[in-house]
């Protein structure tokens, strides 16, 4: 086959479930591209057989699948770091909401920048994602709260798409707090079912909905019915649940076939159960768990047993996760959630791609699939956990360039 | 006066004492160099006043001390990614060392590494620091314990220095652990003492003494031997104390007059009225904290009301620590031992120098000092606390260039 590129004497960690950890292919192999998709993996002897357009020596590095962030609030007016400061000079939440601190302080400000500002805002943390080889990103809404501002978000966050070379998939999260115009988040929630969400998918603008499944934010009930919503509409799911207590939103969301039930620090057997019954993947976000330090870590011995995939990402928000290293991510996942190596890094290709309904793209490096690489200066892929504050990113390839 | 370079139109975080948070000087200020030594710090109407070689616009941006690793141990040989895999795919500690894992691994590897594969690995790592607004760090050997390996990693230290635009400062870690040539930690001190200390005094290669006090290591009788010694050298000596347990290390560092006492989170009240009294820094290092899942926190509330100057640092190193971001280790310092922004810019800065004995020449915006500066693209100071993984550098000045 003509090739338009291949990637020769390299590393390869496929990714694919192989039964050889990370899938890998070891010194001398080979991988091209034609049309942007993989079209060639194999041996460097196979490799020649091959005609190529363009050639690389890899010298030896590793190649892996192009990272993928699944659940992000990337774009965002405003930052909390005012906020942040008087917490730790001794301010109590009611002061730092009387400030003009909390979520709130963020919707405010994303409801006053226009997309120009908020694609201007967010482009520097996507660079910095970019930089260590990420080449999908998932986005959510919901600090807009209201149809004009989550719409902008949401546009925001395709034009990223276009102003950089990565994939976006993006998430319409307006279940993420009841705004300041509802004193009910009942009624909020019928208002999200009958204005917003049609709004936002007229305009095709959320691969996913999502919703804050929590005692401070929305019950299992009103997330139901807002999934019943979505599925009318023929749109998946996705949840934020057991992060701060048990409400069994994780399993509510398995029930609406959810793509991924995120956090779920408090999962329990039951919860991990409905998962896997529905091939719901488990993504974890130890950059929240830091930051707020909790304690109650997730199950994941549980999600092995009952084979719930694993994804991780950065949860890279202005409040509870001001993160945005994926390469961090997965050392906090390894350090504070005892995820094996591979399996960390299986959470940001593999699990990942599967999180967004994406795994027939995107996620493993295997024919077919999009031609997304991040090649590595590392001797072994073990390294990308060990290192904390360090990339070896050697380049970054999306789509085939 | 005539200037080589004036920046305008910034802000400053002097990190003076001066009552006002970080010691700032806000919108318009100045800061000009003459000789790679600060001449002027003020507004730009009394900048008007000199004639400069240069001026820089800084569009607003913050200006601080260019930031200080004050606790390193960045020069060695191999890293140690496999046994961090080994142990979260469940292997013992045990299993770990007949696989030729733990702190002897890096001996063996620094060991067979010549002074220039030294320099070489360290690079990269040095590297990313610089790219953080480091300017001086500090480097320890004690991965040769030897004094052949000692002598090399040392040399390799003070390498750095000249490959690179930043100030080196090097310490001696003989004591860090005793080789497997010694049974007996006494013995292995002893020689340390008789041979290895005068090796490197004599070639004038250690600004500093340090030794790692702990029941895994060395008694304080043991340290406290070496520290007679360091002195009869004149040479002043810090110490790893109070990490795992309460030997009272910092007290016995604190009546030699040492510079610091790191780590310390078993810290008590004598302890810290010794280090108030003798003028010795704490040095906190969250990396180690964060990678050992340690529950102990260190005292700050102990130190600040004893008034013990806090200083936090890497401890970039490849077993406990292998961090090479210090803006990460100023969130750390924030996010899990609760400092506030300001007290860890302050520990990157003001209080790092003093650890080092430079703070007559380098840690605050001050006339005289080192030109020594980091310009950031932030609003507010406390931006490099809170963001995680994120870096807003936008140049990096060292002796004024
Ligand atoms: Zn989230
Ligand atoms: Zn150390």
């Amino acid at each position: 086959m003509k090739l338009d590129r291949l990637w020769i004497n390299a590393r390869l960690a496929t990714m694919e479930v192989t039964g050889t950890p990370y899938g890998a292919l070891g010194s001398g192999s080979a991988i091209g591209c034609r049309d942007g998709r993989i079209a060639f993996v194999g041996t460097g002897e196979q490799a020649r057989g091959h005609d190529a357009a363009e050639t690389i020596d890899c010298a030896g590095r590793w190649i892996t699948p192009g990272l993928i962030d699944c659940h992000t609030h990337l774009v965002y007016g405003g930052d909390r770091a005012a906020e942040f400061e008087m917490r730790l000079e001794g301010a109590s939440y009611e002061e730092i909401a009387r400030a003009g601190g909390g979520i709130l302080s963020t919707v405010t400000a994303t409801r006053h920048a226009d997309e120009d500002a908020l694609v201007k805002a967010a482009l520097p943390r996507l660079d910095t994602l970019l930089a260590e080889g990420v080449t999908t990103i998932e986005i959510k809404s919901g600090y807009g709260l209201e149809t004009a501002a989550e719409l902008r978000q949401l546009r925001a966050a395709r034009r990223l798409g276009r102003e950089r070379r990565v994939g976006v998939e993006t998430t319409f999260l307006g279940a993420h707090a009841t705004p300041p115009e509802f004193t009910d988040s009942g009624a909020y929630i019928d208002h999200v079912i009958a204005e917003m969400l049609p709004a936002v998918n007229a305009e095709g603008l959320a691969d996913a909905v999502d919703a804050f499944c929590e005692g401070i934010a929305f019950s299992p009930a009103e997330v139901e019915r807002l999934f019943q919503a979505a599925r009318d509409l023929g749109l998946p799911v996705k949840i934020h649940a057991e992060q701060l207590s048990s409400l069994h939103g994780a399993a509510l969301a398995a029930r609406f076939g959810a793509l991924s039930a995120d956090h779920v620090e408090y999962a329990d057997a039951a919860d991990v159960a409905a998962m896997a019954a529905a091939g719901t993947v488990a993504t974890l976000l130890p950059g929240a768990y830091y930051t707020l330090r909790e304690t109650q870590a997730p199950p994941v011995a549980l999600f092995r047993e009952a084979g719930v995939p694993i994804a991780i990402a950065t949860d890279a928000n202005p409040g509870t996760s001001p993160l945005t290293s994926l390469l961090l991510t997965i050392n906090m996942a390894c350090t504070l959630f005892r995820l094996t190596p591979e399996e960390a890094l299986a959470g940001v290709t593999r699990n990942a791609a599967r999180a967004l309904g994406r795994d027939d793209e995107i996620g493993t490096l295997t024919p077919g699939k999009w031609c997304d690489l991040a090649i590595w200066d590392i001797e072994r892929p073990a390294e990308l956990a060990y290192r904390i504050g360090y990339n070896p990113l050697h380049s970054r390839v999306w789509r085939g360039e």
